[in-house]
């Protein structure tokens, strides 16, 4: 039976001195998309990757490459990401006040648009762009650093978001504390695409992240109803 | 015979996708340190990479970690990339408009503290703080991007810079477009560590790696004179 | 019969290189007002002109000049525009966090005061300054450029700030991508000031100005039903 | 008879030469609070006070230290305000985008939490944040200056937010044009915590302090009915 | 006989409202560049006119249009320029801090690279790109606004950056103040393109223009001895 | 006799609970001038006090109030510091690109004017402003607090701005760890007025004061020689 879940684990927190083979046994071992966390030092403070290390491992795999662009602003560096193969970019609306271009500038260059919401931001700020959107990025910490916990708040906010999105073919995608504990608080309000980072990648082996990944999918697809 | 020549190879012409095993192959190949390019996005128009990545390749190693920051501002990051494991830091004088104390952050925090200098700005600016420097960067080329061609109009400036520093125990560092012809114009002129990206990594074997430091590495002695 | 549709033309569209002729000739053609688009490169990525423009052809018409102005920060040029002669000082509620500053400082300088929204902006942003505004503007395009199409989904928030601002007198204008087409969609939304930039100057005559502005005003008025 | 409204007196407004004993007279005379207005001259346009100042008087009183935080960015302060000896620290909602964050810092510092909005600002970017707050600071003038009208549009705001943190424990603190005349008006919409400056501190006098206190303290105890 | 002195009117204090007549007057008045004052209203307190204005009027001459940026950041702009007709494009060095990269981008462009500095800056800030430029200018009243007085302190600063640049050939032009009495004291000291304003335009006709120019030029021509 | 030091002691080091009298004494213990430290976190990591504290004690002393601006942008302020009462109002040549042009503005508002220079600043900076030159303040410590260690290697540029002013009238003020033992250093390489801060509020008495202005005055002096 087809999963309705997609997994994207977060590759900051695999291995990074081999990021080419962690991406391949990640993928081999069950992840639908390949989540890239961009960190510029300005919208968040800390400073992960960018192009050119997203380009060194592009052609390692074919799924989708999911890039969230944690960087203001985000404009100037739009092409540079697509260039690089990322297939959705993901931009942040408290980094940008003219969202509906950003969005469009990432369609024109032939990529999957999305935003992301920081955990204190409210859905208005996307109200009169969902025409423009293929995925909203909820995030459930505050952007910046790995291994922190689950803001339950957010919750409320998917079930808004999955209201408003209506029919449209939109991704609801969380990222923050995502486990096979909180997976389903937010698979039942309506999300369907989970982000992981240790929560994938700890047990280091391709087998444990197999089991991760299965573990996490399974409390998602049961809490989906 | 010792070389009198440091070569400090720039990861970032590597293959990112395996950077631990290219660290372990230019180490063994004849680097002396690993140049370290971290750029924001702000200071200079690319993203490379920044502690989380650094600090996964630390282990690789007992080279020297020889990291140079092409990020503004750059004092709040001084203790993340001092506890990733680099062992000199450098900041860019256009960069802070207290330099004096980004150098003192530096060595408080038990590392070797470097200045770099864009090749339009004047050696005056490091005038002052000679005293709290253990390495000078002079760019030759605008930092941002690899393969950029060496301004020759840095060469004199790596003159005066040796002027300066007189008899204290200051490494001059040279940083684009340097290859086994421009090697001896900087080395000539007072430049003891070499920063080379593809001139290094050019073959993409280890076996490569050791002819091509070897060729930028004879060039430079011969020049020292 | 009274028109109930105000027109604005942008005189960005227009023969800049006689920009006192081309204004007469608008107000001549049947124009309300004369827009004025004032961009810094900062808030937008243009720069078009600012208040030393804007006094030189002040004397030339005694129509109603409405500036908008796309500029961050907004509040120290506010001064200027106002002694340049501008009658109406729209703001960006993007451009300011200090927005009840801004609309009482304009109105201190005795002109009547604006606030603009861009297209992703919600209209929760001005529902506690209704009292100060004199009109809104609702943009249709990001602003920046000529020549972008209409983006339809602006349509409802011209309604619902309609039914915001009730019985108060506050214009509602609508600018980006307005032609005889698109005009009859926001003003049954509620709109009533209609910005056109190449839709009122395309032709190049006096004459040809006459006939755009009378087909947008025409398709508007019916409308209004 | 117990009051139910604290009156927090902004010391701005007190002889600044002769703080530490303004400070006393105030709180002998009845404040239950002293409100500590900080300034950075880049988030308002004038520069006020910061911690070497407030922890120069910490020891002249043990009232709660209210310190209302109008600068930009706030997060790097936030260690430095606590080790000054506040006790609630509040932050602008519009001078940070990464509000949970900043609430969870205050807290993880053990002091309690504030969100302040300026006059145009929409409750609804304090919706997500509720469980963090100890302290919602709502302006009813631009913050800045003392000596400005009280904006009667806030008081919609005030109830609406009563009415959003429901049963939990959240202080309502007024700031702006406070006087025993307004004081009803949001005391009645559900504010419990009022600042006030020169309402508190004309006279001059300590028995001035405790009538301009006692005044505005019975007309807000009155209208909360 | 061949005059050695340029001169460039400052199109800012025409009569903007038919601008391409000026242009043209002054042109056949004998003006030898058209001087174009760009402000954004950051890098100087004042917005004057960007692209769109100057395209508007390229093609009323073939004088050089010669581009003063007194914008900041300029190296996102430079190719707006170089499209809207500019010959010549001098970036401002405090504007900057890639200098060397901006005078690249220009020269990449296909257009004349020149830098400005500031009443106050060195000129060491210029020694190690002497090989990029084509002009260097010399402001001699701080940039934002006309009819300021000439600082003489500035003259010591011309003769030095006429012995830095030695025979290559690069024109030195002054801006700011100049006037038939200030003209000879920079000549003298070794500039060759002199900027005016009001004192071209004064008059406010083609006559009064051609007698305006003639009377700079010929103090600045019997300077130069 | 006449001492040729003139002693400015820092208020931030004083009792600022009783600022008044602390003022009030330490003008009677033998301070020539009062030295006020403003700092908005932004030019350096801390907040001090502005303009409305500054105006609470003016009219404790006719001393001067030698006011040290460590803010950026220093343009927007310098009426309001002026409008407080200080006599002297000295910028950051660091914070401003503009130096020329705030210095007139200083003296325009009819004040002496100073510019500092942060340690490892170059004194090629005032070049050409001398003639605007009030006052230039070496900072012999980094910017933003109090207890740092004097550096030496700015004794050298005293020195050297002690050639370059020749016969001007402009005072040259040390600020950074001067105490009995530093004084004589810089008092002999050119400097003739001291700012200390604990060192002269050490003892917390009138009559401690007193001792300790006298005892660098001492030093300072008999270093003049």
């Amino acid at each position: 039976m087809m999963s309705r879940t997609l997994i994207a684990p977060s590759v900051l927190a695999s291995d990074f001195s081999r990021l080419g083979d962690e991406i391949e046994a990640v993928a081999r071992a069950g992840a639908d998309w390949i989540h890239l966390d961009v960190m510029d030092g300005h919208f968040v403070p800390n400073i992960t990757y960018g192009p050119p290390v997203i380009k060194a491992v592009r052609d390692r795999t074919d799924k989708v490459f999911d890039c969230h662009l944690m960087i203001e602003p985000c404009d100037p560096y739009l092409a540079a990401f697509a260039a690089a193969g990322c297939d959705i970019i993901t931009v942040h609306a408290e980094a940008t006040r003219h969202l509906d271009r950003s969005l469009q500038a990432i369609r024109d260059l032939g990529k999957k648009a999305g935003v992301s919401l920081n955990p204190s931001t409210p859905e208005s700020v996307i109200e009169y762009v969902l025409d423009r959107l293929d995925l909203v990025l909820l995030m459930t910490v505050n952007p910046g650093f790995g291994g922190q916990k689950f803001i339950p708040a957010v919750v409320d906010k998917v079930a808004r978001v999955k209201a408003m999105i209506g029919e449209r073919p939109i991704d609801i995608e969380i990222d923050g504390g995502v486990t096979a504990e909180t997976a389903p608080l937010v698979a039942a309000a309506g999300a369907n695409v989970l982000v992981a980072g240790s929560a994938v990648f700890k047990g280091g082996s391709e087998a444990a992240y197999r089991d991760n990944i299965a573990a996490i999918r399974a409390a998602s697809d049961a809490a989906m109803g």
